[in-house]
């Protein structure tokens, strides 16, 4: 995950994708990297920030659940070998291959970059994120949709990386989990940090409570007694995320007219803090503490060297660079 | 110096760039790298030529005159720092700015390369220079005038990272030795590897013999009293540079056509072996223990690489990267 802003997870990052990783870690042997090098494509100019923010996302990996002596959580700046496998990578990409990946059309046309504004970094930023990925010899990559492009070209630059020198990386497949929650922005769009609509794990009970009494409701219920329709309802989206068991009720009676946006207000606000919590609580301890969260990132960092170590021996012999 | 083919060094390497080097040690702290992951950008498909040449070229900057005590002789892929520092340039790079670097667009003309062909590494070929120069924070590089557009966008480079973050990295000026030779080649054009034209420090005796009895005198010198013009003759220009002292009265014959061709081509290959064979000698000896030329490229990379960090930690300070 790439730091921005503050660097606190929104509960669309939470449950889109870090609940998931959660379930994983018993499962796989996990890498959970902080790609603070990537966050320099668009905040090159105000590096400053991105340290803090680094802390941020990594307090809140392992607020959510991700166990630090289980998996690796690190900085990728932390591990030098993502910067050498970025520029041995970077020998094998052909050029047309980036300018074509949606995203970089994207970014460059929404933020009216030309070729004088655009990075030789921002246009490698795949490039930068198969390293990611390969320097761990990753079989599974857990992915949002949006990001199936990126996973393609991973794939295929590990094709003719092994196509060149013999078979040293797996190819990564993309792992999406059925059981990850779409959550909406206060407003009704897609949680976003740049949508201004998202409440996260850093906002105390009382943001919460004011977060969740501004989100959108159904438009056509003005009277508590005006029948709801959850579907289109954040709140009642929501109360569905965080309350699976006891939704129901409360959506019949939202249809039937009869309860008001209000008391489902109140109710989510309380169900929502509770879930949180014991996230805050913990994301608020580990940043209370630098000296710890560091050294759970050192030992992370560690974890990742030593694969990562192993990964450029096999590259460096099978290049046959010595 | 970029290994290619073999990776013997030309005399026209030798009396154009080597020998400037030899007299710079005295006076600077020089870095002397063999630039072996630059070499992928073209060798990308035979990889495993690129260790030998790189060994063979270390043995020219040895046997040339070049002190391992006093300098660092040392492969680009032995210090990771070198890939560090081009990520994190990559970031500030325009990608314009490669666009319009001349050999970026005369590699392409030339070898008819399209957007699926040429690397996204080919691109940033000056990325990664600018990195090998400002990871020394070095002031001055000695370079050929060819060279002068990438020294030029190193300076740029350099700029914009000093603006960006503060004062981290010198502008590094070029040095253009004036004592240089230009060295033509055996059939009069330019010495280089790929005109087939080169006499090669790894040649033997008798192979220089050979070459210099191939080699193009005055067209219209077809017998030996026929008056010869050095100015264009190959065999009168290398004796002026091989033979500083003495060249003048055989110049004057031969212009008075008081000797022959085969005269000068003699005394040439007698002149230039003279000059060859303690360089030759030191080369075999090098390359024939291997153990010795290790050791040297290893205390060469200690040395580099300690340079490197204290470089790499200012960088790190100055963008706040933690």
């Amino acid at each position: 995950m790439q730091p921005t802003g503050t660097g606190a997870l929104h509960i669309g990052n939470l449950e889109g994708a870090l609940r998931n990783w959660v379930r994983l870690q018993y499962d796989y042997e996990m890498f959970c990297c902080v790609v603070d090098w990537h966050a320099l494509t668009t905040m090159f100019d105000r590096t400053e920030e991105i340290g803090p923010a680094a802390r941020q996302t990594a307090a809140d990996y392992i607020a959510g659940g991700l166990d630090p002596q289980r998996c690796a959580i690190f900085l990728q700046s932390h591990v030098p070998q993502h910067a050498e496998l970025h520029l041995l990578l970077s020998m094998v990409t052909p050029v047309g291959w980036l300018e074509r990946v949606p995203t970089y059309k994207e970014k460059r046309e929404s933020l009216k970059l030309n070729d004088e504004q655009v990075s030789y970094g921002l246009l490698g930023y795949p490039v930068l994120q198969t390293a990611d990925i390969l320097l761990y010899r990753a079989h599974a990559v857990p992915v949002g949709k949006d990001q199936a492009a990126h996973l393609e070209i991973s794939r295929e630059i590990a094709r003719r990386f092994n196509r060149l020198y013999g078979e040293v990386f797996p190819e990564p497949a993309a792992v999406i989990d059925a059981a990850t929650a779409v959550i909406p922005g206060l407003d009704g769009r897609k949680m976003s940090k740049s949508y201004d609509n998202a409440i996260f794990l850093s906002d105390s009970a009382d943001v919460v409570a004011a977060k969740v009494n501004s989100a959108f409701t159904t438009e056509t219920k003005l009277r508590k007694t005006d029948p709801g329709i959850p579907e289109t309802c954040v709140v009642c989206q929501l109360r569905k995320v965080y309350d699976p068991e006891g939704y129901q009720t409360s959506w019949e009676e939202d249809r039937r007219g009869e309860r008001g946006c209000m008391q489902s207000k109140r109710e989510l606000t309380e169900i929502l803090n509770e879930a949180l919590e014991p996230i805050r609580r913990r994301r608020t301890e580990l940043l209370a503490d630098p000296a710890q969260l560091e050294a759970i990132l050192k030992l992370g960092a560690q974890k990742a060297s030593d694969a990562a170590s192993e990964t450029m021996k096999a590259v460096r012999t099978a290049m046959k660079m010595y």
